[in-house]
Formats: structure tokens, C-alpha cells, sequence
């Protein structure tokens, strides 16, 4: 019978497919005892299991190598530290040998022996620490019973419906076919809401009914935009499904016409629309897509999943490969931005700090390893002898560290100079302006730069004290609060002030919703991965902008959250 | 032979004691066994040492029912957990008994098989729960051998020279005895540094060099201003000691003798000193001081360190006494402002949170309980027909939240009204500035507020994205930087055009170095603990405010830290 309810579309896209439903908690492990004729042989399985979640891992990271490879990376990194104890597998051989217990069984005896410490403990945090141990028991418990076969095709068509879903899974669950998923927890800003975007997987989260209504193999329509979900659709549902399937196809042929159009307004302003490309996919889509440079090359990727740093000469290969890429535009290369919550495993980055948002992180990091940081700004020193590059500093909070920068990198020049290295003299320097003291001391320091780009994630994050990946406070991490739209403001006006080019390369510049607003403020630099680009230049070029700022004041007065966006309704429709 | 060196000092007070070293690592547990005839007494020594353990954590958690006890909570709750983790004592109970282990061993046993599998873990996070669990360790293991003497008199006239020092141990060493504690390790701005401040312990921290050049017993001279240690001092150091001594003796004299003097400038113009008061001591010193009344009571005390919420009736006799208790000045008290930083054991909070201080905390944890809430403004409403009161909300991020909470005042209101309580109608209702968006948006949000108190301790962390309690932070974590002092001055300026009073209620508020400071940004009100009340008032005394204040645009025009500490030095020392 049909039913309709909703939750919230975090991910676009409108398809219609067939419910495989999981439940919370789904894992169940036999607890079969074996044969010692069996030991050798189950132990094996039990191995190759091991092995497989952890190829799994690693293909799991080496398809998230676009925009938000570092934002999930994390994820990765715990799990891939659980199969990576050096007491696991001993700990399992033993069970079987000795216990002669199955290698079910003895996964499950393993992974009781650990949580139970943690849960003894009687904390949150741990608790959390068990949820991540059976994710990963999880893992190798279904590599010991699936085929190879499961793997490849096994959800092909389909919608998957949980409870929550963690973003690593998404890549994989894609790759095995599902088609959209339907989530009865989870929050809007969460990293599995960013991920599904720039995977184009629909996603709806808080769709409460989600596991009261549906059943395993209902064929279900999921709008991932509105956030509505139909189970067992009707004539009419299908009808409108394929009326709005072919109006979206018509649109993205209208876009598609785009990739060669100039990002100008209506009335005639040329706005910058630089890319965020970390593989060479991303590269070769910004250059095809006409992107004006790459705004954001995130450098983590070359520091994260491995145990000895890369040297001076695997990053100058990589920076010059992106900087030959871009063929004469310009790459902004944002250098090394890691911290206890994208913890690398070369033992650079502490972890364990009580509040990694506000711990040794980005430049803080970097100045505190002078020689790790020394070798990297060579590397992109050495690249610009190929072509224009820009060096992007995270994490600022104050005049001093751009200065310190700013010396070490003319340190590294000399030596390059003496050196006989090829390399451009004057490197545009730029700071990310993601700390508010950093927006806010903004005037005080912008004499120290040639650019700065504007991370809004982080900024809104900070500004408002709320972390963006905490659901429990999902209504109030938003880029609409009146204090963002200021900021925002200000820098942007000192920027244009001080002759300091100002980007945008947070969430907000990627969202064509947003792209109005943005440009209200008088934004005239996006950056954002080529997977919206086409969109913002839609919008940008169907927009008035002299008209558009005129009504700029009207948003600065509001208040309220809902005034906002009452503004930002009004403007997209216009 | 005489030495000396310097630290950073960051509890002032000049001291001559003998030293007491503590070695990293001091616990040392022997491995014997017993008898079996021992088993019974063994048992009975040990239960009586877990007791003991955790009557101490209790009473220091009394000790610290001033200023800060909310601040340094956290500690002590997560050592009260592990000691009342419901297994311990049968385990340590089973190891005495079955392999007659002595409780020594039957400890260390225990300690080892916990520590183990959190340092298998591979994470440092993990890692500093087993410090916690060596502190209670240690902490049992001192009862086990310690004569009651020890604990009453042991260190008298001693000046403890460790690596580490835990916020809760330094209340416990004072009444002990101990005069300076000399740290190798610690950060300016920990929480220890700020409870050493509280508890007028001089504490030096950073003095690298400490337990290389001290020896057990050795005489010191400690000076907590300016971080210099001398070891073995000559007679010339000791004539300068007694010298100094004479004079700080003098000055407190002469403090003394502002008790009953007014607040105000050489230029007469009056400046408010309200007391943040927490206990029956600091309201009677308050009092006593002349303070203009109590600027931030703390309500979390009335709801940590216990299992059951407090209701109506005995939250309203704690508010109504510090009314009473301040006799017609207005009294200010903060709604409840836990969070996962500062955890009850009531389960209101959930903690575990990824980014603690970005998370569930002040009004938004209140707004998500709104039947413990109500029952808190009830009760501070009833207060209020004993004399003037003020609500004060934390954590305030927007204005939705402050309407959310004048309607739930208002309902409140209403009943009571109708169940013929006395109270004021119309109680000011005021907003703590914190979170940056909140001083940002101020302007949007003034016209529902009438008064506002700036905490400048979390509005630097958040401003600076920076950890304060982050060793690795120290030197970052400054309010010296110039988005403070702007989003200082932008808010007295807001708050002087709508009419609504500022005052700050931070640590800067009570630091005399930063007295002139704040009253060149154009402050007019203060909130500080009582025990540098009489210092801050001095330093107005001596100010000519009108001149100061013409210097303020100097003090805006500073772009680094150093060039704002040169204007700093130069006005106090005018």
C-alpha cells in the first residue's frame, strides 16, 4: 500500500528503486565451536577476512581522493588502526587453536574481551570507541561470508535503509550500486551529508518512519532534495516521477551548455570561479569545465594512510603534475592542514587533545615542525618553475604566524636560488580565514598577503562554538546567523579595500542556494569542487548583480535565522 | 651551592620553604604475597585506602566550592568514576584472596590489566585515561601507607618541585602545608595556573630545569610574579627576600585600606566592582569589600557530584540565602551551564562529545530540558521576592535563544502568579557574551536583553580557536590579540548606545595588569572573585581616565602582541 512521509533531503536526486532494509544492530555471530582437523583451515578464512576489510579500507580511501577525502578521512584512519593492532590476529589464532572456537566465534569473543573494558568505563567517549570496533568487526565478519559476487553486485538498483549510515560506507555502497539511502537518524551538516553531495548519492537523513514503514524489496521513490519518501508508489507518483526525470535531464543538458560560457552576470561583472581538485580527475573536470584555477589543492591526502612522511621530491612531483594540469592557470596549494581530528599516522600530529577543533592544527602544526614544514615549501617552491602558484596558509590566528611564514618560505627560496632550482620569486602567499580572530584582525594583516579564502566551515563552526558534525546540535550550526553574514561582509570589503583578493571555498560556495547571497556581500571569487560548478555559474549568470546589491542591506538587518531566510528565498526566486 | 633559574610565573607570592620533590612516575608497588591468615586484615586495609581515596576527592571538591570549583569539576568527577566503578572492589577483593596478592600487588595487578588494553589501543586520547587511572592509583596506594599524621601535617613549610601538577591536588597540598608548587611542565594558562591564582599558592610553571637542579630539601625562594626560582639562597638573596617581603606586607596594608574606599577614578568617575561569589565566604567577603554586588553566581554546584537532579525547593533556599546574604544589592545567577567539559552524574548531560567545548552546553543544554529549566527560573524567580536578582543566560548564540528563554521566564512567571508566590515582575533578564557570534550579532539582540556579562575566557578560546587548557596552545591562548580587544570595545560600545550594561566576567576582569586596559576599551563594570577585588579597585583609584582613554586609539592601532603589551606596560605604568 502506498505511504508518503519525509525527512531531511541532504543530497539530491530523484530515483526510484527497491528497499534493502538493514536493521541497527544486525551483527549476529554463531557461536559455533570447530573440529581440530578444521583449525587450520578456519583459521585461514579468518585471515583472509582480516585482509579483505582491510583492502576494503584502502579502496574505501582511494575512492574518496576528491573534495572531502581529508574531511572523512579520519574515520578511516580509527578503523584502519583497529585491524591494524598487532594483537589481533594472534588474539584470534589462539581462540581457534586453543579454544578451537569458530572464526565467528571467535571474532565475537575478541571484540566482547575488548568493549567490555571500554564499557565498564562507564563514558560516552568509549562507548563511542565500541560503536567503532563493531563497525570494523562488522567489516571482516561479512567479508567471512560473502562472495565475491555479493561484493560486486549485490545492491545493484537499490535503496538502503538504516539507521545511520557512516561515511566511509558510502563510497563502497555506491560502488556496489545502491542508488540512494534513506537514514532514520543523522543530521543535516553531518560529513556523511557532505560526502553523499560530492558522490551524488541522494541522501535523506531524520527520516524518523523510515524503519517502521518500509520493508525489505518495497519499491520505493526517494526525492533527495525534498526529502521525500513514497513507498509503493501509485500510477500518479510514477507518472510525476517520470514527468520531473525528464524535466531534470532537460536541465542538465542546459547546464552542460555552460562549460564554455564566461561565469559574467546579467550585468556584465566576471566573477572568478576557481575549483577544489585533489585528483587528477578533478583537474582535468576544472579544466574542462573552464574553471578559472584550482582555488583549493588540499595537500593532507600526501601526509594521511601512511607511516613515513613523503619526501621533498614525491610532493614536488605531485604539485608540479597539478600546476602542468591546470595548463598556465593558477593552483593554490593549501599547505599542510592536519590536526588530532585528521591525525595522520607518521606520528606528526598528536591526538588525544580534549578539543581537536581548537588544538594544534594547520599552520600551528606546521611552524611547530619547521623542518617537515621546510621540505614542503620547497616542494611548491620547485613546482612554480611550471607554472603559477599560489601558497594557501591554514589555520591562521594572528600576524605573527603569516610573518613567520612568510620568513621561513624566503628561507627556502634562498637556499633554491643557491641551489640553481627554477622557481618563481614572488609566490603569491594567502591565508585561509577560518579563525575569527583571523577574519576579525583582518585589517592588521593584510599588508602580509597577496589573497585569502575564506573557509566557512570552519568559520561557522567557531564563530557559532558548535561543532558541525555534533547532531545533537544540528539546528544550530548554519551559515545564516547574522554574525556570518558580517563577517563575511567586512572581509570581503577589506579585501577589496587593501587590493587582497578574497575567495570563498567553505560548503557555501558550493551550494548554488547560497551563491546569491554570497554575491550580495560582494563576493566576486568562488571556489568549490567542478561537481556544482556549472550550477553557481547558472546562477551567476541569470543574476543582476547591481539590482542584487542594492538589496544587500535588507539581508544585513536581519535579525533571525527565518528572516534570512525569507531574504534568501525572495533573491533565488528572483 | 646557590642556583637559580626562571619559569613562568603564573600565581604570584613570594615565598622562602624547603623543597619536596616528587619524580615523575613516583609510584612504585612491591609484588609480595601474603598469607592466608593475612587475607582478611589485607582486604580490610585496602577497602579502608579506596575509602579514604574517595573521602578526599570529596572534601576537595569542597575546598573548591569558590570561583572555579566548576571549572576544575571535571577532574574530580572522572576520578570519582573510576573509583566507583562497581568492580573494583571485587577484583581487587578476588586478587587478594585467590592468589594472594598483598594490596600493593592486588593494586598494581588491577592498574596493569586496565592500563593494558587502553594502551593497546595505539591513541593517545586513551593514553591520558591511564594517567587518570595512575592518579586514583596513586592516590589509593598514598592511603595504603600514609599515616593519618602524614595527610594532616606531612608538608609543612614545603615547596613541592614535581613535573606535572593536577588542578584538584593543589587545594589538597595547600592544606597540607604546602607554600609554592614548581612545575618542569604546565601551561600559563591551565586550569591549575588559574586555581593556584584562587588559592593564593604561588606556582611557578615551565621551570624546565627544576628537577635537574633541586634536591630534596633544599632551601627556595620562590617568586610567583615573576617565575624565579633560587636554590640554596646566599645572603644577599636573603636580605632582598625579607626586604621584599616587608614591602608586600605594606601593600596589602595599604590595600586593606580600600575596604570601605569608593571605585572610583582620579577623574571621579565611578566604576562598578561586582563580586563572582559562590560560597557563604565569598558573599560575606564581598560584602565586606564593598562590592557593588554579585556580578556572576554559578549555579552548576547545586547539580555536580550528585546522582539526583535539585529541585525546586532546595535550589530556591541557595538562591534566596545569597539574596539575603547580599542585603539589597543586586545579585546576578547564571542558569545552569553544564556541558560534556563539566559533566554531572545526573545524566542531563551526554558526554562523549568529539569537540566539548563546541557542543551541548549553558542555555543550549537548559533549552533542550525545559522542565529542569523551569523548575531553575521558578526558583530563582521566588528569589527574587527576597530582593533584586538578574538572570544571567550562558552560552547564548543567537537570539532565538533568548526569546526561547524570556518566554519560558514569563510562563514561569504567570504560575507562580497565579499560585500567589512573591516575586519581582519584571526581572532583568541578561546574556552571557561568549560565543563570537554573540558579540558579533549583539546589536541584533540588545532590545531583548538588559544586561550583558562578556566571559572573556571562552570568548578568547572561540575568538582564537584555541584549547586554553591545550599545553601544546600555551603561548597562542593570549586575550592579548587585536580581534579581542575590538570585539571588546565593539560590544562596551553597543552596550553604552542601547543602553544595556556590560560588564566582564572572565579572568582579565580580575587581573590588575589588565585593569587599565579594559577601562581604556570604556568599561564600566566588573565582575571578579573577591580576592583581587581590593587590587583592581586600586588601580582605578589611580587612574585618570580621561587621559587613559586617549590612548585607547594607540592601543586599537596595535597589529601584534608584542606592540599591545609595549601600550600595556606603558599605561600601567603611568
Amino acid at each position: 500500500m502506498r505511504s508518503a512521509f519525509a525527512g531531511h533531503g541532504v543530497s539530491r536526486g530523484l530515483v526510484l528503486g527497491r528497499a534493502r532494509v538493514r536493521e541497527p544492530h544486525a551483527l549476529e555471530i554463531s557461536d559455533a565451536r570447530i573440529e581440530a582437523d578444521r583449525v587450520e583451515d578456519e583459521t585461514a578464512r579468518l585471515h583472509a577476512a582480516v585482509a579483505q576489510a582491510r583492502d576494503e579500507l584502502i579502496s574505501v580511501r582511494q575512492r574518496l581522493d576528491g573534495d572531502y577525502a581529508s574531511e572523512v578521512g579520519e574515520f578511516l584512519d580509527l578503523h584502519a588502526m583497529l585491524l591494524n593492532d598487532p594483537d589481533l590476529l594472534p588474539h584470534l589464532d589462539a581462540l581457534i587453536r586453543d579454544d578451537r572456537c569458530s572464526a565467528d566465534y571467535a571474532l565475537r569473543v575478541h571484540r566482547d574481551r575488548v568493549a567490555a573494558v571500554f564499557e565498564r568505563m562507564d563514558d560516552h567517549y568509549l562507548r563511542s570507541r565500541v560503536e567503532d570496533l563493531d563497525h570494523v568487526i562488522g567489516r571482516v565478519h561479512a567479508a567471512l561470508h560473502e562472495s565475491p559476487d555479493d561484493a560486486a553486485q549485490g545492491l545493484a538498483g537499490e535503496i538502503l535503509v538504516t539507521n545511520l549510515v557512516a561515511p566511509a560506507e558510502l563510497a563502497q555502497l555506491q560502488a556496489r550500486g545502491v542508488v540512494a539511502v534513506v537514514t532514520a537518524g543523522g543530521s543535516e551538516h553531518s560529513h556523511a551529508a557532505i560526502l553523499a553531495r560530492s558522490l551524488h548519492l541522494p541522501l535523506i537523513v531524520g527520516a524518523h518512519e523510515a524503519l517502521l514503514r518500509i520493508n525489505e524489496g518495497d519499491a520505493m521513490l526517494v526525492d533527495g532534495e525534498a526529502g521525500e519518501v513514497v513507498v509503493e508508489p501509485d500510477a500518479a507518483d510514477l507518472r510525476a516521477y517520470h514527468k520531473r526525470r525528464k524535466a531534470l535531464a532537460r536541465e542538465r543538458r542546459a547546464l552542460d551548455r555552460l562549460r564554455t560560457a564566461a561565469s559574467r552576470t546579467r550585468d556584465g561583472a566576471d566573477i572568478l570561479l576557481y575549483a577544489n581538485a585533489q585528483s587528477h580527475e578533478d583537474v582535468t573536470e576544472a579544466h574542462a569545465l573552464g574553471a578559472d584555477g584550482v582555488g583549493l589543492y588540499r595537500t593532507e591526502f600526501l601526509f594521511l594512510g601512511r607511516r613515513e612522511l613523503p619526501d621533498e621530491e614525491e610532493q614536488f612531483l605531485a604539485y608540479r603534475d597539478l600546476v602542468l594540469g591546470m595548463n598556465g592557470r593558477p593552483v593554490t596549494i593549501r599547505t599542510l592542514d592536519l590536526g588530532a581530528d585528521k591525525a595522520d599516522e607518521t606520528g606528526l600530529v598528536m591526538s588525544g587533545e580534549p578539543n581537536p577543533a581548537l588544538g594544534v592544527r594547520g599552520v600551528r602544526l606546521s611552524l611547530s615542525h619547521p623542518t617537515v614544514f621546510g621540505t614542503q615549501l620547497r616542494a611548491i617552491l620547485r613546482a612554480s618553475g611550471y607554472g603559477p602558484v599560489r601558497v594557501l596558509i591554514p589555520m591562521v590566528t594572528a600576524r605573527e604566524e603569516i610573518a613567520a611564514v612568510r620568513m621561513l618560505l624566503s628561507r627556502q627560496a634562498e637556499r633554491l636560488r643557491e641551489e640553481g632550482h627554477a622557481f618563481r620569486p614572488r609566490l603569491p602567499v594567502g591565508a585561509m580565514i577560518e579563525v575569527p580572530s583571523a577574519a576579525l584582525a583582518f585589517p592588521g594583516f593584510a599588508d602580509l598577503l597577496d589573497f585569502v579564502s575564506v573557509g566557512t566551515n570552519d568559520l561557522t563552526q567557531y564563530l557559532l562554538a558548535t561543532d558541525r558534525d555534533n547532531e545533537a546540535l544540528g539546528d544550530l550550526y548554519s551559515p545564516l546567523h547574522p554574525a556570518i553574514l558580517r563577517v563575511l561582509r567586512e572581509v570581503i570589503a577589506v579585501g577589496r579595500r587593501r587590493g587582497v583578493e578574497v575567495s570563498v571555498c567553505g560548503e557555501m560556495a558550493a551550494d548554488p542556494r547560497y551563491t546569491r547571497l554570497l554575491l550580495a556581500l560582494g563576493l566576486e571569487a568562488f571556489s568549490l569542487h567542478p561537481n556544482t560548478l556549472l550550477e553557481v555559474r547558472q546562477v551567476v549568470r541569470a543574476t543582476d548583480l547591481a539590482a542584487l546589491r542594492r538589496r544587500a542591506p535588507a539581508l544585513l538587518r536581519g535579525r533571525e535565522r527565518s528572516a534570512i531566510l525569507r531574504w534568501l528565498a525572495a533573491v533565488n526566486a528572483a
